[in-house]
């Protein structure tokens, strides 16, 4: 169950309007600066006429203060937006969590086996089911139940603790509350929800339940990070399985679960990787 | 391109309230008669109460007759609808077809195949682009074009055409017309489309053009039964493929073409073998 | 994490020669003693001459001895195989294990989700690492270590426990030990394995390894029954998933451990609801 | 049927020993020439020490003879070896083909849709039944039949001919001939196979026959390079399908027949599109 993790390297994500000359220019002032480039990712939206890169460089040797302020002067030339993660510490992850346990259980069994860069700080539920599993994984719980008159407060106290565990992204896993435009506005491309159909299909209530009705012959999951729009946010994952006459509305949900375990964990591996990069309403997902 | 059909087995599709006792007896009048069933699969709806059954029986030693009267009178006694098919001729099917040639192309190498048990009798085209590859492989090819003003005209010459030719099935191969309610009131589970979309998502126009406008990360393609409400008829079979964010839309028309054919081709064999019994909105698809 | 169980059925599962008129002859007996027969599927397999059949029937208002005696007699006719399965108490699964751990976590979560038709009643690891998550779960763990010298001690002793325990099937959750041919001749089709390649690819040890080093583009994992020729037994069910040049012996190892959990649960599933039949070194596996 | 070709890029492929600073002063060498870089992919094999990298350039506005002479010069500095395609002419394909013409009859038709950046300059048979369907599609086809006597000079006979077509790479869509050393070693990483099974399982005759034999779930299909080691050279693309109990072999041929198509056309769209690079007996293929 204890994988070695792999070394960590800083990171690099670009996105600026695209102009010959960028990948040599940035590769280059990393270079000159003494980092080693261990994977460059690039692409180029046509049509946005945006380019995008992701560059992982080795984290020791690199003259830090000077390659900031290098990117800093690219990025006013460029109008370039960046980040740059050196790495020094883990990712840490909150996980909301309601009564459907096999999001939680999965991200937990995956930290521990050292599948995940990064931590996962601390779970809230807003039914106090899965407090053992997550203890038992060493990890703090905090049960905050939720009820209309309540919904308000508890969220309050929600963006208190992830900022009280200095939380950098939050996991929707099957959280079964819509977050406030508020809480939303927060946290901008750092929250991640499982949405269980290949959206755009099925967006809302039910969708096994809705799915069967169809009589469709695939189901999926979906995971994005979450925006205003119900189930509209820009899409990192997805994955289908196939479905026949046989299969009730029950053998959907438990084919389902397993669609979700992977595609949530997928999204959340390549958030901590920072191999995410989000264009409009959509995602460039480097590999 | 020679490979051997099958011997053809007679097949007896039922549906029917669910009683207990309803596989015995149909399977025992079948033995009694000279029947061997060779193959038999069934399917219980629980929540419409509905018992679905095909049997694919050995064409040799059975009566015909007494058969075919016995079945009547279950039918009668139970509110049973049956189908039973002899299959002393091989079914026939007329392709309809636009501009896009990939599916009917498709269509024509598995019937030289032999992968096809049944014949394709006819092609009509509302543009004359196919005729060359469709005689190639010895079948009529028809051109029938359609302006707004001749709509109904040429509809009712394709009429003419299917009935003429006794073609028993029709498949749209990518035919970029909306036929009418009468038209397909006239094949009811008899009319095969594809639409280049995992349905209910992007039915409709152009949906390559919106699945990458959406972002998605699979594409998916959907045959089925054509009813008046479009794109909302029984589902027969389905599937998925992942595209990124390096895919144009291009590609995704690309990548679609082979699902296209996959899913289109799986939902013709399936009828032609008579696997295929509607229920609702929905199919039982028997493998 | 708690789905309602399907309410069991009981299940008769048959193999014997094909001759005709066998399936109303068996589901008339079934019909004529009180069976109301829920669910039928059969398989013929005319290189074996051989045809395969079972049946889900309803536990109310059979006439149990009635029908096992009358089983008996067509058994005698037909040279007939079967098994009858009343299913008045869940099948008891143990679980043996060593280090890695992911396959019976998921199994245990699978138990307690109400995804598997049996119970777990023991888990034996050669390791202690696996207890916490086990007793968790509140099933008996028993640590058994095993040296060279020890083996054939170790083996007894894990005999003995699941007869105790009263276990009907022994699932190895990548269980590193090789069972002796006495131990797998007491366990005939009641040993389910998990091994991690798409066999016969890569049989033995190390198979993520020897697929890195020949470059695949795809993994697989496979479920089977064990036999005294190691990796070589009935496979039941087999999944895969796509690798790149991009992808490590640990990414190898970590999109493995995916498909291993499905793949295995896949198999105890079938096992659990009487859905495999063993022919030669084959298995049919109803739906 | 007529699918606009993408504008053709320059591409450069490089491999060489791994060192810092490579990507920047490919790319800084590219760019201070006038070259526009459209994509760049690159990767590090971290066991053999080797970086690999591919750019795709615009042919616009760069002074080519520098170019060739900068490249020249880093190659002798670095150990690097290197292919730079200006794609001034279509790259031109032999296909050659025995009895089976899917695979032939599929990339005829995608190289008629515009979806191979290349031409199909020929066909040769060892029969002559794909004759028609080759020159249907404007293209020369030879029949050069071959028995054990006349192999050699029939082989003879084919290098003539891909040397008089001016052919740059062979693919053998089913060809049911071993190619002699000799003819292999004037070709390298230049003869694209298609072998009917997921290597490394099933290598030689008759796989589809052997894995059914052997119970398998699923079956595949794999596209390589040809070495002398039969069906043992570098994998380009793999892909799978479920299979079950009632699939006899014709089934198995038949769902194969599919994946053959698929796979074969991506692996031939790849080496088309400069995508593929050769590292020991496996490659790294760029997206």
């Amino acid at each position: 169950m204890t994988t070695e993790r792999p070394m960590p390297t800083a990171t690099l994500l670009i996105a600026c309007p695209d102009r010959p000359g960028l990948i040599a220019q940035i590769t280059g002032l990393v270079g000159d600066l003494g980092g080693n480039i261990i994977d460059a990712d690039q692409h180029t939206d046509p049509e946005a006429g945006q380019f995008f890169m992701r560059l992982a460089i080795e984290r020791e040797g690199v003259d830090r203060a000077a390659l900031e302020s290098g990117i800093v002067q690219v990025a006013a030339q460029r109008s370039m937006q960046w980040r740059l993660n050196w790495r020094d510490e883990p990712t840490r992850l909150a996980v909301l969590v309601s009564k459907q346990g096999h999001c939680l259980a999965d991200l937990l069994f995956r930290w521990q086996a050292g599948e995940l860069e990064g931590d996962i700080a601390l779970v809230i539920g807003n039914h106090a089911d899965h407090q053992a599993i997550t203890e038992a994984a060493g990890v703090p719980f905090v049960h905050l139940p939720v009820t209309a008159p309540t919904k308000r407060g508890q969220e309050s106290r929600i963006g208190e603790l992830l900022s009280e565990t200095k939380v950098d992204c939050v996991v929707l896993a099957r959280y079964m509350q819509v977050l406030s435009p508020e809480f939303v506005a927060d946290w901008p491309a750092r929250i991640i929800n499982i949405h269980h159909s290949f959206l755009p299909a099925f967006a809302g209530a039910r969708p096994y339940h809705r799915a069967f009705e169809r009589g469709v012959k695939i189901i999926g999951a979906t995971s994005h990070y979450v925006t205003d729009d119900l189930d509209e946010g820009p899409i990192i994952a997805q994955a289908t399985t196939t479905v026949g006459h046989r299969d009730t509305v029950e053998d959907l949900v438990r084919k389902g679960r397993d669609l979700e375990r992977v595609v949530l964990a997928d999204a959340v591996r390549a958030h901590l990787q920072d191999r995410i990069l989000v264009s409009g309403n959509k995602t460039v997902v480097f590999e």
